[in-house]
């Protein structure tokens, strides 16, 4: 009893948000509550503080998007464990991991990006890391819908250092929910602009999905380089709001889905940009109402596809491509991730936390909700996630964050 | 009468097929019969061997092409001239230019490429051209479908020196076809090949209309460099021998259009490329069998579109563009042009003349259509000419070309 006693004062009680099959979320995740193992050497112990549930994360769950991270019983295999309700059952079929077994099915923990706080540190990383010190995930499929996990050193990427909140020298205003959705939205925003064509001041780009969390960002890095943002809102209820928050972010013209493809709409933009050129758009949305924005840029303009939330192609006639010389290529951070060092990643993360401490980026729209760490009652935590899972499904509302507490 | 004599035998009696006013080429298209006068200082004046029919000057007769050629009656107000048949009537509303009035209304010479011989030269471009060069259109919209013309040298390409020709450095055997149909397929394909991906031996491109101009241009041209060509042809009868064509001329392999979509093709694809990339990808149809082409190119592919025979838009997944990383870009040769030197265009056509002159292109599969330069029977040979122009309007047929005498 006295080794259980000692080794427990090691563990860290953990919850999870955990899937064995790909399926509806609602269906298949469950609560995993579990103790985490001290970090290993190179690895540290972080406690997450919030993480945001983004489209990608539900299509992970769901099996059809690209990135699929890995399924193990890792996880939870050396430790007393519970899942909150039981697992639903899977096909004989499904690839269970070697480590599984009928006991500890291999699960996924879901959720790509989050922000943590640094809490044990692996003997051979304490040049990197201090105890405090906040931390992003350094790419997708690390899991982040958890209290705790243990990670690499090196998946992690530092956005606040304990050393300079003590000497109060990072009396940052940012707040959990903008850290804990830096790495998709504005980093996807920040490349897209810089990545295809070079913006002078004056020039413009118009964009689809304004009001979504890539558009928003869009909106705040274009606007103190003096480059204008054609923004395209759905035309519902409430959008006359939508586009009142879009100028207060810096938004210059506000233009409805329904107004493409009208004439008097070309000779409204024609009058906005005068003999300033459209050189870029960003597409999250595909199907038609993208092909007539598409119409709008100018020519040798570079259209940026980065979502599809209309489910439907881009389509492109052969003429704007021909004749007016538009490229249309793709945008996926994941594979920037991918291609690109460690070191430009985190330049490419401070320039975007220079610019959300120079209060460039608005609070983002959002509803919180709150994942008790320390509670017994895993049953009603789980009841709780999923209902936020279920309403970040549903594109009526703003996007949901997880904060744990 | 004797001053009248005098100039007559400066002036040269020629023939050309002009419109007035847009719409159906049979039925705007006129022969007018007229005079050339000496050419101008930095002119010449060039006698006609070839000149093709290409979907592009269809498209400009229609008026619904971008490149419209100013119309002008400058070509025939000053010499005696008829029509072989009246024009036809013109809406009020129809653009007339300065220097045309009621007897003389502004006409457009058709066709846009062909190879002529230089008959006169002008004061001051002695240097540059002789008699008996031979020349291919610099440019688009010069109006080539005529039996004589005058042209600033400047819009003039050398592509056979009479030099070279007397002192027998010029022995080729390229024929006039092969040299009127120079600078729209066999350029367009070149410039693919070169202008967005670096192609190595062993890679792949893919390419629909494989059996069009540029289609047959782009397997000719990439044979000696050992790139692999997969060639997508109609299934329709006689595609076996237009298949045996493209293997002839070097096709590496062949898929009809029905194959596309479906799973085994792609493994067909699969079992031919094994480790190869498919780097870029030829567009000239669009439309859904496009997007199946597009399925099958590798991860960071390209694919040019430069033509639309489908008259459908390229309809590409958001998918192909995000997690493939599939560009789109169009290729308009005349665009480049404007955007490049007579240096670099000349250096290009040299290119394209050297692979001709190696043996590397086979004849072009055409149709030749006299056109007798002498002839006083202009109301026959309108007759001729228009049934040329509507064999060629048909997809049925290969391509026409006129052939003056």
């Amino acid at each position: 009893m006295s080794i259980a006693a000692s080794a427990d004062k090691d563990m860290t009680r953990a919850t999870a948000l955990v899937y064995a099959s790909y399926g509806r979320p609602t269906e298949v995740l469950r609560v995993l509550k579990h103790t985490l193992q001290p970090p290993a050497d190179d690895s540290v112990q972080v406690q997450f503080l919030a993480a945001p549930i983004n489209p990608a994360d539900i299509n992970q769950i769901e099996g059809v998007y690209p990135l699929k991270p890995p399924m193990t019983s890792q996880l939870y295999s050396s430790s007393p464990f519970s899942f909150a309700s039981s697992l639903p059952p899977t096909s004989s079929t499904s690839a269970l991991s070697d480590t599984s077994d009928h006991q500890h099915p291999a699960v996924a923990v879901a959720g790509n990006e989050g922000v943590a706080k640094v809490i044990k540190v692996g003997a051979k990383v304490g040049h990197i890391f201090r105890v405090g010190d906040w931390v992003v995930m350094g790419s997708s499929g690390l899991g982040t819908w958890r209290s705790h996990g243990n990670f690499k050193a090196s998946a992690l990427t530092k956005v606040r250092s304990v050393e300079k909140m003590t000497d109060g020298g990072d009396s940052s205003s940012l707040d959990v929910v903008q850290l804990a959705t830096l790495t998709v939205n504005p980093c996807t925003a920040y490349r897209m602009l810089r990545d295809f064509r070079t913006l002078s001041p004056g020039d413009y780009i118009i964009q689809n999905g304004a009001n979504s969390g890539v558009g928003e960002a869009v909106i705040q890095f274009a606007k103190p380089l003096n480059v204008k943002t054609i923004n395209i809102i759905r035309n519902r209820p409430g959008h006359e709001q939508v586009a009142e928050r879009l100028r207060q972010l810096g938004a210059t013209h506000i233009l409805t889905d329904d107004q493409l493809g009208k004439p008097e709409t070309k000779e409204l933009v024609k009058s906005w940009t005068q003999k300033n050129e459209i050189k870029l758009g960003f597409n999250c949305v595909g199907g038609k109402p993208t092909t007539e924005m598409a119409r709008l840029l100018s020519k040798n303009a570079h259209l940026i596809t980065y979502g599809a939330m209309s489910r439907q192609p881009l389509i492109l006639p052969a003429s704007l491509q021909i004749f007016k010389n538009i490229h249309a290529s793709g945008f996926w951070l994941s594979a920037w991730d991918d291609q690109h060092a460690p070191e430009e990643r985190q330049e490419m993360i401070d320039h975007v936390l220079d610019a959300m401490r120079q209060g460039q980026f608005a609070q983002i729209n959002c509803s919180k909700n709150q994942w008790s760490a320390t509670t017994s009652d895993t049953v009603a935590l789980e009841d709780r996630l999923l209902e936020a899972v279920k309403t970040a499904s549903s594109s009526e509302h703003g996007k949901q964050v997880f904060v744990m507490e």
